[in-house]
């Protein structure tokens, strides 16, 4: 199904160059004052066109509400907010109506459906994620009554990869250069590489890292809605993801239990605390009240701007040369989309921890 | 919520030293034969006791069935299945009572229900993943019917890891060994490594692997409930787990679009086939026909036969001392749990992928 | 939460004097070619200003399909239909801002989230339910493919009431009167009585019947989610219902079990039936092949043209002068409604019906 | 699906004359006090042989809990409880093995599932309710902690119906007879007119009415999800029930707005009451404060102690002759059935007010 959430939930809806997406949240509570500014800043920051690095599609991509605020303020009912599909040049894609590109949708969804939008892979191209990111907008709204931050940041781009711990880091620089990396020298040299890609037709992959700050201890469920298998599934589901790990992730199937277990201790507040945080924040798949962190896999992006070789809908060999507008490397785009996946699972955990678990 | 699956829904209970732990599979198909035999089976190859590098506690795990099936055959009812807890020699835990052991879901229980069962860990004890392999096991006699395979193994112990892609290995070699890999002379000297570790008193992590065979064109969602995203967050959900990738997971970060994509064409038989499998039988969301890889990555086991210091729930530094029963390392009791997840995620799908999605 | 069905599912949005409402369709078979003329029809049946006995509010009601369909089929992605609200009179409705109208929702969401939209009653305004019905008339067309029929009517207008069996009626007649009763006498009395009620700015309840034929045997789920138990809830959930009843229904509960138990036989054509349908079609919560038959009681619309006493926010007494547009019996218009509700239960129970109950 | 509520979610198992039925309680807040002998009192309520007009089927229907319970505590893990079948003699079944009941669900089970446990209706029988009578005494342990209070009782057998408004009901007399009606002359009535019904071998319907006291404010949702909505499909999913109506109705489809409207007032402690309650404690589908009330119809128990004409698996015309113990008239040991799911969906309709609504 198209919905994401148990309380706060969101329903996307829309075809890369349909008339238009959007998304319908429910489940927001009522009497928030709606920043739409807000909302609008976090589509930009995910919009095509927006630096020299991305694709050159251009969407204003702005958003409408048409339900669910009153007089500035939420109304507790369903938040519809659309964005209309403007610069959608469908002729560009009239060459893939019978085409199967590698490493896209396009043969999944055909053998699935029967049918399918072959304009801009349809419902499966990543313009479906601005209707997340304006949901994730509303949902870091209502976590900001409650302290909780996000930030989500590049961590490699090719082999290029930023080695510092993220204690290490000065988020604040994160959205100081067009790869969203937080280590200047290295952000420029990922800039030079995907300049260097595009030159050549080609593209590129990445992994983007997040960090969640004052994240109040007792979120996520046991057994199967932990809140790291949630955050998972949250950001596989988000396109070209191929991997999710959190705390020492990969890394710590490498290591012994001396060394990875996260030693607790009382702070001079009489906050339990632990000193390391192999964990990533969630013991037990309920967060502790450290940091939040994981990080996200992005394969290279698809469609390439040179020729390929590839199968029609007959299983007959031909070949496609791209063309459109696209991006080489999707990993800076997709640091708003990462948040807002982040956004949405830790606010949906939020409300329903206020059930109450404790009988008074 | 403890409960797991869309049309085959599994709702798992019981803790650790409870009296019972168990489990109702809601949904699945009426009219199978049900082989008790093999369900038997799968629990015997998960649980403790079973070789040398595992935990001596002894259980027998046999499973009773309450309900669902009638003169052999599943009846289209709840199934639900019994495992009695017999070797909980809750002694053992009394001095945990009030102590949070470091890396365990202690402090994070203790914080979110106000109340624990300190025994084993209660219900955040990976006893609980006894009533997912049972489940998994008519997951799996249900698959068989379309000839689903699954095999995992262990595929890394420590740094010592399988280089292999797993188009090489013989998977008959799996069970072949203690260590559940299918390369001999590695898993020799994994064998060797975990016992090294026990006599240390410590643990280590490891990598399962998994593959599925023969999985039907079609089966995933797209946006939010995608094959691989489900698949992540089950095993996610999997007690000690940290990390999952698919495909080329977080290698493919690393790759240009023009090594990564995966090349369609049309073998002899008429099928469309990708040359390479980097995208791990999934694609937008969607099995492919390709095989599904993918690899999960468990941390070292928290408890260790060591001194370790901690605090208890005043808050006050204390020392706990190993004791009890427990495994140097997890990873080869895990492959028939990830299997069982992994039965559990596919055949849900294979169900809801019977709901006519092209009208005729 | 703002949305029904388990794999047919809409999710419906807006308030009565917002920009919009809408519904989100999820999980329609992909392939429909779908007839917009049909939708609109179905709309229209329901939308206001349609007849001398019904509110002048006036809406075109024309429905916006914003994705899920390319070249006239639908894609099997969700499907977003708006509607503009274009005579939102918001002026008539500022003297409402803090009073409560008697047996309106205004107080309770007042008290439930601390604000509402006044207008109109905001979402809980039955405005709401033009998106079921251009929900449901997708719905229908999916039913009409296994030929499904759903035919609702007025049987019952104040004390007016249709005592023939629906065995007895002719279902072509419905439509021939603005009643929707298909007993043409008993119509124009029905239209009368609405018409003395209206004059003296009072409001009438009444009863909505409906018949589905040619169902399938085996819709609907053991104990809870039985068919008609989900039919329930589908019609309690409409603006104004007061009661649901099925088969023999309120009757009988005065029966003999020898009188009411229904004999089946075998028909010259092989099938198998029963000889009287006291159990509505439904056995078990399961449909048995016959009609399913039910009976839906509304109450008398809340908002009198008459001045009202009442009290404000405040809790002080107050009176209001009913003004502005309303329905004296909303009963003719809710035909549509209650086919909408039915045909979104059906559907779902046919769609997962498709799901191997049986493994061969 | 076998499973009922949001939050507080029960899945039942079981079949009538298998080993067990059961219940899990998923949802459960922690560290509330479990008092076995009031789930086992409400057992004693519901179980046959009870009295004189009750099945003489002799079930102790002791439970046993297996899991989510701790030195008495619920640990707000699921609770698992397990009745045992004991006097399941299943050799009075053999007759019904290849034979269609009229009006049970034996011939639709069979066409869903193709196959059934015939025994005693397997999965179908109303032993299933046990489970929810089980899991309903856990509910109203935690709706105590509020201040609600449930009490159903017996309003009609047959065409014997009680025309007092529940207002002057003493509520306190339900449990002082068999039959369960608060007027102690219609109940002696009721009870010798079920003995009269069982001397013929005959069986008769009836109605159960309900009143829920001490109701916050605020309970139900918009839309779909209304209070009464749930009740309703709670209610109907209860075995052998034909209707539902809450407030004034199907009594409430024949009155005017002017009589029906309840007028609100300001009462001495500054509280909002409304003067009359057709509304049912219920306005826009959420709970206003006043008594919830609400009328659920039973029909006549469709096994007859007569031989009866039917048909068998091939669709041949046969006989069955009643026997086994069976209920004349079901009412009565309804009304704690009707009692637990009205607690079960106060419990999860509570749990979820507790998310915040409203920001602060």
């Amino acid at each position: 199904m198209n919905s994401y959430g148990r309380v706060f939930r969101i329903s996307t809806f829309g075809e890369s160059h349909g008339k238009a997406i959007g998304v319908v949240v429910d489940g927001c509570p009522a009497g928030l004052e709606l920043d739409l500014a807000f909302i609008q800043h976090e589509l930009a920051r995910r919009k095509p066109g927006q630096s020299a690095i991305t694709t050159q599609r251009k969407e204003t991509d702005e958003v409408e509400i048409l339900s669910g605020v009153f007089e500035g303020k939420t109304l507790g009912t369903p938040i519809a907010m659309l964005i209309w599909n403007e610069d959608a040049k469908s002729k560009d894609y009239s060459h893939l109506a019978d085409v199967f590109r590698p490493s896209h949708a396009d043969y999944t969804y055909q053998a699935k459906y029967g049918i399918r939008d072959y304009r801009g892979g349809g419902r499966s191209s990543a313009r479906e994620t601005a209707a997340r990111v304006a949901a994730g907008a509303i949902a870091k709204q209502v976590l900001q009554k409650i302290g909780v931050k996000i930030w989500a940041y590049t961590s490699q781009i090719g082999k290029l990869s930023l080695e510092k711990n993220y204690q290490e880091l000065d988020f604040s620089l994160i959205e100081q250069n067009e790869v969203r990396c937080p280590e200047p020298a290295l952000a420029q040299a990922m800039v030079e590489y995907i300049k260097e890609i595009r030159k050549e037709g080609d593209t590129v992959g990445g992994v983007v890292s997040c960090v969640i700050q004052n994240v109040p201890v007792g979120l996520g469920e046991p057994v199967f809605d932990k809140l790291h298998a949630e955050l998972g599934k949250a950001m596989l589901s988000i396109n070209a993801v191929k991997g999710f790990e959190y705390g020492s992730g990969f890394e710590g199937a490498k290591m012994r239990g001396s060394q990875h277990n996260d030693i607790f201790y009382t702070d001079e507040s009489g906050k339990i605390r632990t000193k390391t945080n192999f964990s990533g924040g969630i013991q037990g798949g309920i967060s502790n009240g450290e940091d939040i962190f994981f990080r996200v896999a992005f394969k290279p992006v698809a469609t390439l701007m040179q020729s390929v070789k590839t199968i029609n809908e007959k299983g007959e060999p031909t070949t496609i040369q791209g063309k459109g507008r696209h991006d080489p490397c999707v990993v800076p785009r997709a640091v708003p989309i990462v948040e807002a996946m982040a956004a949405l699972v830790l606010v949906d955990f939020y409300l329903i921890s206020q059930i109450s678990q404790k009988i008074k």
